[in-house]
């Protein structure tokens, strides 16, 4: 009999209007919809795994989450512990980020590599990170912070506590906030006509602006490029890992920010230099950078992934 | 019978003079001594293996030096079919930055960790990263670049090629070339009085200044800590490792950048945060940042252990 596995992503299927609802009922719908489809193939195959993407930061020693943006009053709620007793069976959780990485490394971007960086921007930038085919965790499941690496030691605040993140630069956050600085500064007449009155004001339509040509918009873009750049000549120069993929809502921008992206990396990586030469086409053994291509599923695939697959422990915890 | 290794440090048993001789030279100096020792103890055990740090960047996939600033000449050179060829065996090159983490991780300060990053601070900046007790070498072995990754984008150019890679900060050559614009500008009157004459005049007198406590060289070294700090930090958002090790040279002035860089990392990795409560001494789970322990024997320690252990190529070459 073939073998199946169900994959959630706990932050794509609720809403809001769900969370306000509180923990207990977001996690009794969720095993709900589990055990029915358990049922519902039980004839077919044999349920080999759950796996389950949460927006957040998971301790993989205790199973808790640890702080999660979008799951207010999450906090050290034993999710695991709750999601199991509700199930009477193992469930593997995994960041959303780390899950959405491991999609593209299953079936997305990155399926022909076993090794690659994920850079997830959306309303924040999350990170990934898949080495010999598996999520690096790390000591306590937080390691793939990529979107806290420094940009510029003395660039905007972020929430994390530190200054100049990419997240500062890269997400679509970032993107609204240095187009009202721009407003601000007056350097913006564009952008200050769009933006008036315009409560749907966001990186999407600052990207439209781009694409028509705007030239405050698409410097906006350029900063995005410039802080990827760097970002990912670090992780070049770190992993030399044979792929590196972005994610997220404004990775649907790539027009207006790969070039400076590219051309940053080139720049500052010997490392990629030395890997993809200038003059050739990116061929098997270069260091290729690239669009994710599974969209928002790549966190449900790669929950999917991780309930397929017979979890070793090896990467869960590092020290012995 | 028990078995034993053999590790060679290329870069630190080759003197210049030694290297004028020429490659076959030195490959024949170090073949003829890995024989002897070989035959010395044939008949206290068997040789499990040789293992080689060579200062440079190594191709693994060829066993050919790529780039190698202390081996003029050896570019592109088959060090690894050289080796072999006289020895009539099979050796195991690793890069000595690569080398020197593995031995740390092996028998010094991370002994008792799987994971860790190593930074060693000399004329430049190398680094080693070891993973589940392996050393990450990447797709083309040219992983760990630790040293280039960036502080400061808009900072002092760097030979790689970018800017304000952390080998601009906390290498003895950057804490020389501070000095030096610290004199330049008139603001070290200390410094120019010490450097003044003196052939010597180097990252160890810069040092000694600071513990007397001259104010400028002060201020060199919490430059260098600084760097450090947001490097190390970086490294924490990504590893979530539970060990970094900071070796080399440079790393005997400790006490003079140290407490900038913890609080450095502590200011901006939430990973660290998360791991090190301010109020507790660094425990068992905690993200621990330390000095080395086995100087500069650490390399040759290294390539013994590459020498004893099977090595089942997994991390040789990441991509399928």
């Amino acid at each position: 009999m073939p073998s199946f596995a169900i994959g959630v992503d706990l932050g794509g299927t609720t809403s809001g209007t769900e969370v306000a609802k509180g923990r207990d009922h977001v996690i009794n719908d969720m095993t709900a919809v589990i055990l029915d489809l358990a049922a519902k193939f039980q004839n077919v195959g044999k349920l080999a795994g759950i796996g389950v993407g949460v927006p957040g930061i998971i301790d993989m020693t205790t199973g808790m989450l640890r702080e999660s943006p979008n799951l207010p009053g999450w906090h050290d709620y034993p999710v695991q512990d709750e999601i199991e007793k509700r199930l009477k069976a193992r469930v593997m959780l995994e960041n959303d980020a780390n899950a959405a990485a491991l999609g593209e490394s299953w079936l997305g971007a990155a399926r022909d590599y076993d090794s690659m960086c994920m850079l997830t921007l959306g309303t924040g930038v999350g990170g990934g990170i898949v080495l010999n085919g598996d999520a690096w965790r790390g000591m306590t499941g937080m390691a793939g912070e990529l979107g806290h690496i420094t940009v510029d030691p003395n660039g905007p605040p972020c929430g994390c506590g530190s200054r100049g993140c990419v997240e500062q630069y890269a997400s679509a956050t970032a993107i609204k906030r240095m187009a009202k600085e721009a407003i601000a500064n007056g350097s913006a007449p564009g952008l200050e006509r769009a933006a008036h009155g315009n409560v749907e004001f966001s990186a999407k339509s600052i990207y439209q602006m781009a694409v028509q040509g705007d030239e405050s918009a698409r410097t906006i873009f350029r900063t995005v490029g410039w802080a990827l750049g760097i970002v990912i000549a670090d992780l070049t120069n770190i992993f030399n890992a044979p792929m590196y993929v972005i994610g997220g809502g404004v990775s649907s921008a790539w027009e207006a920010f790969a070039p400076t992206m590219l051309e940053e990396i080139r720049k500052r990586s010997f490392v990629y230099g030395a890997t993809t030469p200038a003059d050739s086409a990116p061929k098997r053994g270069s260091t290729i950078v690239t669009r994710a291509l599974l969209g928002s599923d790549a966190g449900l695939y790669g929950a999917a992934r991780l309930g397929l697959v017979t979890v070793s422990g090896k990467n869960k915890k590092s020290p012995a």
